[in-house]
């Protein structure tokens, strides 16, 4: 009965691993401990506040008193009143009406564009964004433009060639090179023509207090909606919408991935709203982190980016691996980012800078730095 | 410079809220403090599990000594040795060679299909499959035939009309009914066709010990693959795809909701994990979820389901809410799903079975839920 033109699942699968190997992209798991002698330049946690006692108390804390888990959808019984304190505390801190909190920054993507948009919305998207954004589109069935990376005159045009609703999508601070989005333009762009800009803070917030939005004085301002992430500077899991009350009552009433989804589990709330009260408290972090991304910027020579990525062109894949392998031998985890990863192919270093580090590990690191990017940049 | 045809999205908003209201769809959050006198019957905390002290201890000593955050995605500095030996007993315990843990459920199932279906891929799915699932084969762009609700023939000619390399999509339990997939015979109508079969286990696992893909013999089997969730039988959150460590390898590579997503949060693996440990020790843990549902069917006068959801018809969505409400001020929370939620457009009443209450609550719920029926049903 087996179609006889039908590729089976094994050599199909053995086939797709077969590419990768000969294009040396293959890509393994490689878990760590809980604590070793390494410096950690790779991960997201900007502010090093997911180790932070009293981050992890208040993770703790919160598993202990309302559960591990949620243990239904937040329609059914998985609100709890942890959320709804998480998200009047971050609506508060980046200056927005109402919040609206996920179980992921990837499903709060997922869940702002494609509870908005459908066939008869024009999606027009900045080359640079990120995967759970692209995924959003295509859910959405949205009619998709995208613009050249941060060109404010393509996006206009774009929307002026329909008269569909409308949304724009832009990071405050883009994951991969770091830059920042002209997020004034693109709100003043937005406005004219009656379209909505989302902007992705995943990596704005905490490294720039709260955030580009708010920092540009867009925080609240209707047209403009705020998606963040929990599991970056705020050193959780988790992520966030943040807009009208309007745009939030719609969100709970139509977003699959927030109906269709198990409520944040309460640890991750817990350690969110410690962090968030710690960055309120402590603006002397964020200006750890920008300084520190100045000094590293200038000591290997690239222009400093606008969030706490540092990205350092490489000339192949294979020389960023080997690059890599090398601070890894002196004792630093640096991000290495090939295709298909990049939004332009070129391989590249990827170096994150965390507030958590000592002063003397951070000047060590620097030094290292320093010599792996002479030898392989 | 607006296009003079285009909707406002205040207009739209407005308007979606209208419609809302008018069809009596509104969904409010209802956030719930950490403790109170209600009895849960409406989450999906199947053995308890979530509140019960060894697994809270353990989401807590997680986050204390890894932090609040993995800080990274997995493939960058996020996969921590705890996920590795999640993963590890996971596959164990569903007699499994290997297992990719995800920071929801809704990941898991989003990644298995778009990492392996494209336009040159056949997905045939059951009616009645989860919104993440049917979100999935719309990331995936394959194409879709919809089959009625367990009509194995029907899955078997779907299969036997195309030469494409073809997925089949089943829930061992399904969700919104309880009833049970024909696993036995979809595996081998799959087996037939060399096409793959995914098999949701969010609501066999933990129910029905290692699920019923192990129970049925098709554990391990190379072409049925398994996606379960750590936010329901397991109280925690997360979810997991386990099958052969080609396909898992292929997922670390291609899977985009894992790829760009930040790992799961250490508490609630570490809390997933002390509840599997649970869940081996304590096999009549789903042996009392089977008594009470088989008990609770019987007082209902329902067919008793395959899974602990039961499911009972409501003449309207305003009698449904009605019942609900009814419920609630006897102290038990139940759930009630109206359209769009349904697959065929009947309001019920959704009771969930709970190893975790006690036999005294137990009894005055079963009384509570005749008396509830019986005035509305
Ligand atoms: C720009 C951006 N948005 C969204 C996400 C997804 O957030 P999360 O990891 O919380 O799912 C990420 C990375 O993880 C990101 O870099
Ligand atoms: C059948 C099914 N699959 C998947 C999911 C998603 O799992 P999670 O809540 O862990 O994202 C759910 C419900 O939440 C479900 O009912």
């Amino acid at each position: 009965m087996r179609h006889p033109d039908r590729t089976t699942w094994t050599d199909w699968l053995a086939a797709q691993a077969a590419t990768r190997d000969a294009a040396g992209l293959r890509r393994t798991l490689r878990p760590r401990p809980a604590a070793d002698d390494t410096v950690d330049l790779a991960g997201n946690d900007y502010l090093g506040l997911s180790r932070d006692p009293i981050v992890t108390a208040a993770a703790a804390d919160a598993a202990l008193m309302w559960g591990a888990g949620a243990g239904a959808s937040r329609l059914v019984t998985g609100s709890l009143r942890l959320h709804e304190q998480l998200e009047s505390e971050l609506a508060g801190y980046l200056g927005q009406p109402a919040a609206l909190v996920f179980s992921t920054g990837y499903h709060a993507n997922l869940a702002i564009v494609s509870a908005l948009a459908d066939r008869d919305t024009l999606v027009v998207s900045d080359a640079h964004i990120h995967a759970s954004l692209v995924d959003a589109v295509r859910l959405s069935r949205a009619e998709l433009v995208v613009v050249p990376h941060s060109d404010v005159t393509a996006v206009s045009a774009a929307l002026a060639g329909s008269d569909k609703r409308a949304i724009v999508l832009a990071e405050s601070v883009y994951s991969v090179l770091g830059d920042e989005a002209p997020l004034t333009d693109l709100a003043a762009v937005a406005a004219e023509h009656d379209a909505l800009l989302v902007v992705d803070e995943a990596h704005g917030l905490g490294v720039h207090g709260a955030g580009l939005v708010h920092a540009h004085g867009l925080a609240g301002v209707p047209h403009v909606v705020v998606t963040a992430t929990l599991s970056k500077a705020l050193g959780s899991q988790g992520g966030a919408v943040l807009g009208s009350p309007k745009l939030i009552d719609h969100l709970v009433n139509r977003a699959r991935p927030f109906i269709f989804d198990t409520g944040l589990a309460p640890a991750a709330a817990g350690g969110a709203l410690a962090a968030l009260g710690i960055l309120r408290e402590h603006p002397e972090l964020p200006d750890l982190v920008r300084r520190r991304v100045l000094d590293l910027a200038a000591a290997l020579g690239v222009e400093p980016p606008a969030g706490a990525v540092l990205s350092v062109p490489m000339p192949s894949p294979q020389v960023a691996v080997a690059a890599q392998a090398e601070a890894l031998a002196h004792g630093l985890r640096v991000g290495c980012f090939r295709p298909p990863s990049v939004p332009d192919g070129v391989s590249r270093l990827r170096i994150t800078v965390n507030a958590g580090i000592s002063d003397d590990d951070w000047a060590r690191a620097t030094e290292v730095l320093v010599a792996v990017v002479k030898e392989h940049g």
